[in-house]
């Protein structure tokens, strides 16, 4: 009986070992991860001795476990959301476990109504990027023991563990570059958004400009995701607004395709005339004449760390531990030749 | 009792009305789909006469229904599935249904694994991008009274329901095109693949050479998905070895994304040196200098037709009429400037 009470966490404890690897071991896939044969042998050795069993096995025995996650999205077609899918479900795969996913389109009143669905229809957990509004939800989520993790953005007065990555620093050090490369004028163009990784991502901006004593353009679009048309007449009129502007921070990537093309019809050169940076790489942008500089998320470190974050309460399944896992990490800044030094 | 007799199948063939536009009035979705009120008023008055309740109301009320249907795609990160997964989810959920994704990854053992499980896991349907050799357990599942759909590729000696696109004429009147403009030595660039769709486009790209009594130049790559790396170095070789091709047909769009890089390590003029095409539209394509021709697959038209499709068999649920739905659909070509004429 007392071997029950032993999780996969407990091992990771005592091991000093993630709770990834171990997974992979007691899940056959040590050598397709390339994991040591020590490693493996010191945790095989260890849940021997303790008499573990993997709980997943457990929990197909018993009721009421679907082994069913649900990832929501802010839409699936975007490429960000795309690739972390795809990770997710390679991830979850290998642990025994399938995804259900959808797009709530930043729509609060969607995303509600689909929470409330596969509240009812036994799914054992949610992968969520939460829409402004969602806190009630989320946090009814949490008591009835659903295990809950939020990504790409989080909501700050609601404790549930999280996956994100370092938006203010990362802005403020990108803009620094752009200084440093000597813009003068350097415009933040973003959406209208509350979200978290959004109001960060301004926030370094600003940050860098008001210690570098310059001043701020922010331009603001409405809100809008990836699928709308990309033909960036809006930041055309903004840039005939302010010919002098000779940096362009873009806060996401689908936002850089839209400046992309305002700075073509505007026969703008980069980075001579305008320098111009992106959050959130692309392959397009490496591609991009001339190729376009980035902060490229670590995506497979972000899905990793969302299975690490919702296996450890599944494991310790009714717990509600939901609160304990909280991530933010460092992303990589991909200088290319959109802001090459040019003094 | 007579009633329960009528399916939605039964009015739009009464009314000579598509099977979405019925079940679009039924969900109240008319005026957001633009349905005139002529024709809302016809299907209302026949729904009334015949005393037709919408299926997925009694269906939820039967056992056994889950409302989820199981999406397998080939790696569900390439933009055109992400696209039809986001287009797919959108139409399932205004029909009340859910959809659980997956990426077989053009592993034909991981495919049949993923059907064994969703079997016996109470799914309502299958909407698959087939690898080579699941034939038997497509069988299968129509045997087994499961919806079923297969897109983007097919099985010829199966019969099943499909939704695919006119690959051969497309690509047959895509070559047509570059030889108009004066290409003397067209390459066709492809992936290893006996799939129909990579079949049919190479049929199409031959056909078109032989009648214009050319030579036919195919440089097949190793079969891999869109989520490698896109470096070109194979296509440079190629290229090396055949100085004088003219035009580069791309049989998807991401080996022209591998091919752009090769160009532009061989430092190539397009069009002047080498017309480029691809089969697959990308936003990319348009904002790319030069834009790239590319011929559009209709993702809101597969994607309506896949939901119809399925919803006739869910409708009619047991008597197995998977066979009977078999959709061809047009493309769309895009001329930009990598194929303007040049002579």
């Amino acid at each position: 009986m007392a071997n029950k009470k032993i999780s996969i966490k407990d091992i990771a404890k005592a091991l000093g070992v993630s709770i990834t690897t171990i997974s992979f071991i007691i899940n056959g896939k040590a050598e397709e991860k390339r994991i040591s044969k020590e490693m493996v042998k010191k945790v095989e050795d260890y849940v021997a001795k303790v008499g573990y069993r993997p709980n997943h096995l457990a929990q197909s025995l018993r009721s009421g476990k679907s082994k069913v996650l649900v990832l929501m999205v802010e839409d699936i077609s975007n490429s960000f959301f795309a690739n972390i899918a795809r990770l997710l479900e390679e991830k979850a795969f290998k642990n025994g476990y399938k995804i259900i996913y959808c797009s709530t389109e930043n729509n609060t009143e969607k995303a509600k109504e689909l929470i409330h669905t596969f509240k009812s229809r036994n799914v054992d957990g949610f992968i969520i990027t939460p829409t402004a509004g969602l806190k009630n939800e989320i946090e009814n989520l949490i008591k009835e023991d659903f295990a809950v993790i939020l990504f790409d953005r989080w909501i700050p007065d609601l404790d549930c563990s999280h996956v994100i990555v370092e938006n203010r620093r990362s802005s403020f050090e990108a803009t620094q570059h752009l200084i440093e490369n000597g813009a003068k004028k350097i415009v933040f163009i973003t959406v209208t958004s509350d979200q978290t990784q959004m109001q960060d991502r301004l926030a370094g901006y600003l940050e860098a400009v008001k210690m570098a004593k310059m001043s701020p353009y922010v331009f603001e679009e409405p809100f809008h995701t990836s699928t709308e048309e990309f033909q960036g007449d809006q930041i055309k009129e903004y840039l005939l607004d302010h010919p002098d502007a000779d940096a362009l921070f873009f806060a996401t990537n689908y936002l850089a395709f839209e400046g992309l093309h305002a700075i073509r019809k505007l026969e703008l050169k980069i980075p001579k005339d305008v320098q111009v940076l992106a959050f959130d790489d692309h392959f397009f942008f490496s591609l991009y004449q001339p190729s376009i500089s980035a902060i490229a998320q670590p995506l497979e470190l972000i899905a990793d760390k969302l299975m690490e974050g919702i296996l450890i309460q599944l494991d310790d399944c009714g717990k509600s531990n939901s609160v304990e896992f909280k991530v933010e990490l460092v992303n990589q800044f991909i200088q290319r030749k959109s802001t090459e030094f040019k003094v």
